[in-house]
C-alpha cells in the first residue's frame, strides 16, 4: 500500500494568528519540523510545538538554521563547517530536551533556509550537518533533497535520509527546483499541484517546467504553512492523496524501503 | 581525607585574553559552569569550553541564566515559572549535546547571576528550575546557596544537591552573603580569603562581619576568574587547602556525605 | 471641535498576516507606535512602518522596550536607570534615522509594554526615560497615562506631554486600569467601547468598574491591532468617533490645549 | 607638514580586561569606530566609548556590520543591498544619538569585518552603504580601502572619502591586502611596521610582498588593538610617525587634501 510524509514547519511565530496556523497544518501532516531559536522561535514557542506534536501524534523534528533572525534564516552565511556542526548540534539538544521531559521521541533533522539550501550542493556544509545529526543521535533521520550533496553526506555517514519532494514547485529537467526568481516557479492551482503530489508518490515521477518526465523519488513532501490560503490547498493536497489510496504516515525505515 | 570541590564559570567570552583567562582557571578547579548562550556564549565557546573541560578532567556543569545579554544575566527578569522551567531546560539541553558528541557527562547545574539570586528566596523560581534539571536527567546536581529556596527545592524533587560557598564574601549572621552595595561585601586579601576557605572546609564555619561565628556547610566553592589578579588569588586559595590536606575534587555522592 | 488622537504599535512582526493587519490599523489612526527591534522589529519592518507612515500621512512615534525579544518586551526587568536611558536612547536614534532619510518627523515616544507600565509608577525608571526623549530632541512629545510618574517626568523636564486612555480597558476609581489578571478587565463589545471612547473625548469621563464616573483626561486613545477582530473593532470605534463630530488627528500642541 | 589620521575599532567587549585595552588604544588615535551592536557592543558600551572619545579628543565614528553576533561580523551574509542599507542606517542613528546629546559630532563611518570586505569589491553593496552614509547626513566621511568599489561608490555619491591603509599587513602588487589566510600576510615586527608606517606617510608607497614599490595614498592608519602587545604595537608606531614630523589627527577636508 502506497504512504507519504507530509511535512510543515512549526513554531517560527509568536503570535496568536500564526499560532493557529500552525495548529491547522499540524492536522494535515505526519511530521513537524520544529524552529529552534535561531532563525525563529524559542524556548516558550518550542515547549507549545512538541506538546501539540504530542497530542495529534505528529512526528518531531528539529529546523536547525543559520543563526539569523532578522533575515529568518534565509539569507546565506558563509559559515565554517565547524561553525555550522556546533550551530546545529546546539539546536537539536535544545530541542531534544523538550521531547525528553514529555517522553516524546526527536525523530528527524531538516536544516532550515538557507542552510538547506547550502548544504544541498556544498559537501563540507553537508557532511557538517550529517556529522552533527549522526554523532548526537544515530539513530535521527535526515530530510533533504533527492540527489543532493547533503542527502549523500548523510548516506555516506549511515544515518537514515528521507528524500524530500515538493508538488507546488516547478523542476527542472534533472530534477532540481527551478529558481523563485524564475516566473512559474511556485504553483498556486490546488488541483494541479494535488494532482502533482499523487502521481509523484504513486509513480515517483514529476513532469519538468519544459515538459519532461522526470523520475523523483521523495519520501516525504512539503506543505507551506504561512501563505493566505495555504492551510486550504494543504488540505486539499491531503484529500486527493487519501482519495488515491495512498497513506499518510511518517517515514517508514522498512527493509522494503529500499535504505 | 576531608574535600571541597572548587568551581568557576566557564565561556563567558570569545576574546582571546578572555580564553587565556579561563584555561588557567580550569587548572585550578575541579567543575566548571559553562556559559549556554543567554547571558553569554554560544556554540562555539561552548565547543571548546567543553573539549578543555575533558582534557583537564574537570566536571561540566551548565550555567543557565535569564535571557539577557546586554545585562549579563546580572538582571532580575520577572519571568513565570513556566518561562523559566523552557528557558532552563532549552539551555541545558543545548550544553549537554556537546558533551554526548564527545562521551562526556553533564554533571551539574549551577544557575547563574540575577537567576541564582531570585531561585534563592523565591521559591515557584526555585521550583521551576529543580525541576527542569531533574525533568531533564534526575541524576544532575544542582548547586545552590546553603540554606536557600533552591537547595530546598531541589531537595524536594530528589536531586543531588551541592551547597555553594564563597571565601572571598562576607556573610551575615545568618549566613547569607553580605550585599555588594555595603562596604566589605568582597574580600580581597588572598591570605585572608585563603584561611577563610581552609575554616569553611575543615570546621564548616565562618566569621561573619559582625564577628559572630556561624555554621555554613559547603561543598562547593565558587572561584571568581573575571576580576583582574583572579587567577593569582585563586592559585593561592588552592594552595592553602592542599596545604592543609583537603583534597579538590568534584562533589561526592556517597552515602557518608550524608545526603 | 472636539478632537482625539488615535494611536496604534506598528512593526511588530515580519508575517504577511501581521504586516497586512498593520495596514488595516494604519487606514484608522493618526499615529503609529513603530517598534524599534528591541522587543520585535528591526532595520526591515521600521522601514515598511516609517514608509506606510508617510504615505498614509499618520504621526511617527517610536516605541521603545526593555531588551527582551523572548517575552515580547511584556516583563519587568530591574534596569538601572541608567540602563533605560541608553536603551531608550539606543532605539529612538535607531528609528529617528529612518525617518530622516525621507524627510519625514519623528514625533513622539511610547515606551512599551513592561517599560511603560514600570515607569508609570516608578519615578527614577519614568525621569530616565523622560531624560532620553528630552536629551535626543526636547520637541518630542511622549505618551503617557494620565496621573503618572512618566508623565510627571516629562512635565518637569519640559516636554510635551501626551495623556493616553483605553476604552477598551475597566478602569478603577482612581482612573487607573484594572489588571488584566482580574475578570472583565478587558471589554469585548465593540458598541460599549466605542460609546466609552466618545464619552472620554466629549465628556473626559468614563465609568469605573464600580459605576462610579471618573474624570480622565486623554489625548490619545489607543487602539489594540493584535487581537482576533480587532481591525473591525478599531473601525467602529473611529465611525463612532466621526459619527459624534469628533475629528481623529495627532495631538496638537495649541495654547488652548491647556499644555 | 605631513599628517595622517590613526584609527581603532572601540566598544566591542564589555570585559574589564577589554575595557582597559580600548582605553590605552584611544590614548594613541586620532579616531574610533564605535561598534554599534551588530557585531559587539550595544546601549551600554556605545555610551561609555562616546564619553572616553569626548573626553580624549578622538573623532567618533559608527562602525556597522552585518547582524552577527556570533560570527563577530566577520563572515560574508547575502543580504541585498536593501537590507544592507537598512542595517547601516539602524546602526549609524542608534550610535549619533549618543553623540547627539552630550553634543559631540558623528564623523565617520567604517564598516566592519565581512561588511568592509564585501563592498570593497562590490559594487551593489557599496552603494549601499555609501547611499545609507550620505542620506543621513552627507557631511559623514567614509573610511575605505584606496582603489575600492566602496571608495568609488562614497565618490559618486559626493561624500566625503578616507582612504585606509595597514602598515602591518603585506599587500600585493596591486596595492590589495594579501589574504590573511597566506603566511606572511600579518606582519609583528614593531620597527618594520612603524617604518612602514611613516613611509606610506611621506612617500605614499609601500614595498609588496614581492619587493614591487606600490603607490598607496592613504589618509587613515588602522591600529588593531585587540591582539596581545597590540597596544605596545601602536605605542611604538605612534612614536616613529611622531618622530618622522608627522602630525597625528582626524582625516582633512581641506582643498589642499585634492578632494
Amino acid at each position: 500500500m502506497p504512504s507519504i510524509d507530509l511535512n510543515a514547519d512549526l513554531g517560527e511565530s509568536a503570535t496568536a494568528a500564526d499560532a493557529a496556523a500552525d495548529h491547522a497544518m499540524l492536522a494535515l501532516v505526519s511530521s513537524a519540523n520544529i524552529a529552534c531559536g535561531f532563525h525563529a522561535g524559542g524556548p516558550y514557542t518550542i515547549a507549545t510545538a512538541v506538546e501539540r506534536c504530542v497530542a495529534l501524534n505528529v512526528a518531531i523534528g528539529a529546523h536547525p538554521s543559520y543563526p539569523d533572525r532578522s533575515g529568518f534564516g534565509r539569507r546565506f552565511l558563509d559559515a565554517t563547517p565547524d561553525e555550522i556542526y556546533y550551530d546545529v548540534l546546539y539546536q537539536i539538544g535544545a530541542l531534544d530536551a523538550f521531547c525528553r521531559v514529555v517522553a516524546a521521541r526527536l525523530r528527524h533533522v531538516k536544516p532550515h533556509g538557507a542552510l538547506y539550501n547550502h548544504a544541498a550542493v556544498n559537501t563540507d556544509a553537508a557532511d557538517a550537518i550529517a556529522r552533527a545529526v549522526h554523532d548526537y543521535n544515530p539513530d535521527l533521520a535526515l530530510f533533504a533533497p533527492p540527489g543532493s550533496r547533503l542527502l549523500a553526506a548523510a548516506d555516506r555517514i549511515g544515518i537514515f535520509t528521507v528524500p524530500e519532494v515538493f508538488a507546488d514547485r516547478a523542476v527542472n529537467a534533472d530534477g532540481t527546483l527551478v529558481s523563485r526568481r524564475l516566473a512559474g516557479a511556485v504553483l498556486h492551482d490546488p488541483a494541479i499541484v494535488a494532482e502533482r503530489a499523487v502521481r509523484m508518490v504513486l509513480q515517483q515521477t514529476v513532469t519538468s517546467m519544459d515538459g519532461v518526465e522526470v523520475a523523483l523519488a521523495g519520501k516525504t513532501l512539503c506543505l507551506h504553512g504561512d501563505a493566505p490560503g495555504a492551510v486550504t490547498r494543504a488540505a486539499t493536497l491531503r484529500q486527493a492523496l487519501e482519495a488515491a489510496g495512498i497513506t499518510v504516515a511518517p517515514p517508514s525505515r522498512d527493509h522494503d524501503d529500499g535504505n
